[in-house]
């Protein structure tokens, strides 16, 4: 693929560039790690886990600024048109990533403020959400690591079931906040997490498209169905 | 500042980056321009100027794209270590703006399902609160087209304004739905709109963060408050 004429740098961009895939995927496996904990935490009620989840973003925060250092490094190194890609796409990837350790880390301390009320039965529609959300990011990330375009549109398509789950637990928590006001508070909580999730499955969608980027190019993506309907709900 | 040789390729090199912040300044107006105009519609319930809104989030989307090839191919021209700091810097301001321009498309994307409801007084604070974040946005962009750090500094102590004015009218929206259960749908809406706000809020902070890294490299920033309470509001 590489056709610059001294093997031993060509080597070791190349090296470099292994490298980097392995930090990104360490990312993103810590990103996903934090989400599971995060949700483990609200089933548990366990504020002390919470605040490690919480402490541990900012892994992830200094992760990404090294990430991005590495990226522009290597961009100074003169890659070819190929590499570009390979670099804007992990810049993207590092960002993407760091969101959803963001987003994790707020499942957390939302969690903290959801401990003060009684247990709330629907906890149990965000876990089931939160898992599938945990699943969309292991896919994404096998299939950056595979470079699988075929497994990146399929995680891609994946996220209409996220979003109608979303949408269905966003009804749910409305019609039980109208029937007791003494749930508002909490199903607030419930439903800004939920959100959040709902947004890490934006994350997962965009990593899934640079994957196919990176494969195709800027050809352009098979359609898909659209999102969260809850911004239009009434 | 830029030590190369030829002196040529220096002055072209800068002309390419003069340009490349005129573009982020164009965008970053674009994106206070949609937050206006968003906040606007909420006021008038306009839903045909919404619509307006909510489309013209794809013309920044694409200026994102466009500004990322251009730093990507600035840093294959082979930049000197200040530059790397340059394109760094460009490339997290672009994807601050878009995502601002996302909340903004948001808050207009909402209001249509807001302007099916009869109107409610609390959209008077959302109005206060966007205000804020639209200075938020010009002061930061006049300080990065200024290259201006105590300026970024003073933005980013601002944002404590605006997380309480956000605290604030969270609480209030939370009292609202808890007096009057048929208030619960707009008032979720109105929940978010104000947290895209904030988080607007925030992005404004992490341009400033990256005018000061612009201007001072990696040292520290002088330390800020804490941000959007409603996380542990209870």
């Amino acid at each position: 693929m590489n056709t610059q004429p001294h093997g031993h740098i060509v080597r070791s961009l190349d090296e470099e560039q292994r490298r980097l895939t392995a930090e990104l995927l360490r990312m993103g496996e810590m990103a996903a790690a934090q989400l599971e904990a995060a949700l483990d935490v609200v089933e548990r009620r366990d504020d002390k886990a919470a605040e490690r989840v919480i402490g541990n973003d900012e892994a992830l925060d200094a992760l990404e600024r090294e990430i991005s250092q590495d990226v522009m490094k290597l961009a100074l190194r003169g890659p070819l048109a190929r590499d570009l890609r390979e670099i804007l796409a992990a810049l993207r990837i590092a960002a993407d990533i760091e969101r959803i350790g963001d987003y994790a880390a707020n499942v957390a301390k939302r969690s903290l403020a959801l401990n003060l009320s009684p247990p709330l039965p629907l906890t149990r529609g965000l876990s089931a959400l939160g898992a599938l959300a945990v699943r969309q990011l292991r896919d994404v990330f096998a299939a950056y690591r595979d470079s699988d375009a075929a497994a990146a549109q399929r995680v891609r398509a994946g996220d209409a079931e996220l979003d109608a789950q979303y949408t269905g637990l966003f009804r749910e928590l409305l019609t039980y906040m109208m029937e007791d006001a003494r749930s508002i508070t909490p199903c607030t909580h419930l439903l800004f997490m939920a959100k959040n999730i709902e947004r890490i499955g934006d994350h997962a969608t965009n990593i899934a498209e640079n994957v196919w980027f990176l494969v195709h190019g800027e050809d352009d993506l098979p359609p898909r169905d659209k999102r969260d309907e809850t911004n239009t709900a009434t």
